[in-house]
């Protein structure tokens, strides 16, 4: 199973694709999209969902997992942050992938071992998981350990030990 | 020209269609788009997506003007909006109508007269201006106002007297 893990962001999104075969995870791919802040809003939006549907297209998966965002203290930030996620699940869905959801607490969790690690040791935890690979950026690492999360999740709903997200 | 007005939001995301002609509005159409609250978020998010392009495809305009925001207190319904407000921009553009983008207070201004206007206020108005047409709900309401705040910004343009959002 091909995993597409998603940090959604207006300016930068990370992805990363991970293969689970029972508890074998392999890198695939990762990267970062892009849109340009001078650009108007809308076509912002619409520029990420031609990337994401161009991604889904080359670099086919079984399914996607998102982390949930962290809602910022800035309602702006939070507001912007929204349109691009939903940009994101909805390319997700539109495309036939089935969309799992984890709150980022959970996925710190999941990889690194505590909910508040920060992204220093995200990137050292996912770097450590998938050795030898190339990381894109902090926004691909995200990606990565939500694609991360999500193949521990179903190897454990598999053994019959689910945690809750 | 036809200015398709929208106010986007999960649960509901209204519409109006307004036909501009000089300085004279006349009504072409009005309604309210809807998910369904127990669907899983990104299936809603494609839902919406989905009404959109039908109601686009069926009702051509030829631009489109959305409500900003309001940006909540609670953060969690400012990432709701969000997420579908950024749906709601992407589809509009990627249909090909250029996206206007209002203050809700610049509409309040624009329709009622002040800033502060209330949704009441808002609905009355929008009778007023639009007389005797069936609106389809408050949030149909909030999209024919955006509407004809769009239609008088560009009729002030023409005239050169073009207030700020």
């Amino acid at each position: 199973m091909i995993i597409l893990g998603l940090d959604p962001g207006l300016a930068t999104t990370g992805w990363g694709l991970v293969r689970a075969e029972g508890n074998r995870l392999t890198h695939v791919a990762n990267g970062q999209l892009k849109t340009v802040s001078t650009e108007p809003l809308a076509a912002r939006l619409s520029h990420l969902a031609s990337q994401l549907e161009t991604l889904i297209a080359d670099r086919p998966a079984d399914c996607a997992a998102v982390e949930e965002v962290f809602v910022n203290k800035n309602p702006q930030s939070t507001l912007k942050l929204g349109q691009a996620r939903g940009v994101s699940l909805m390319i997700a869905a539109r495309s036939g992938l089935p969309v799992a959801e984890y709150a980022a607490r959970f996925v710190k969790k999941a990889v690194v071992g505590v909910g508040n690690a920060d992204k220093v040791q995200v990137h050292a935890m996912v770097q450590r998981l998938l050795p030898g690979i190339a990381i894109a950026g902090a926004d691909a690492a995200d990606a990565l350990a939500v694609a991360i999360t999500h193949a521990h999740h179903l190897a454990s709903a598999r053994s019959g030990l689910t945690p809750k997200p």
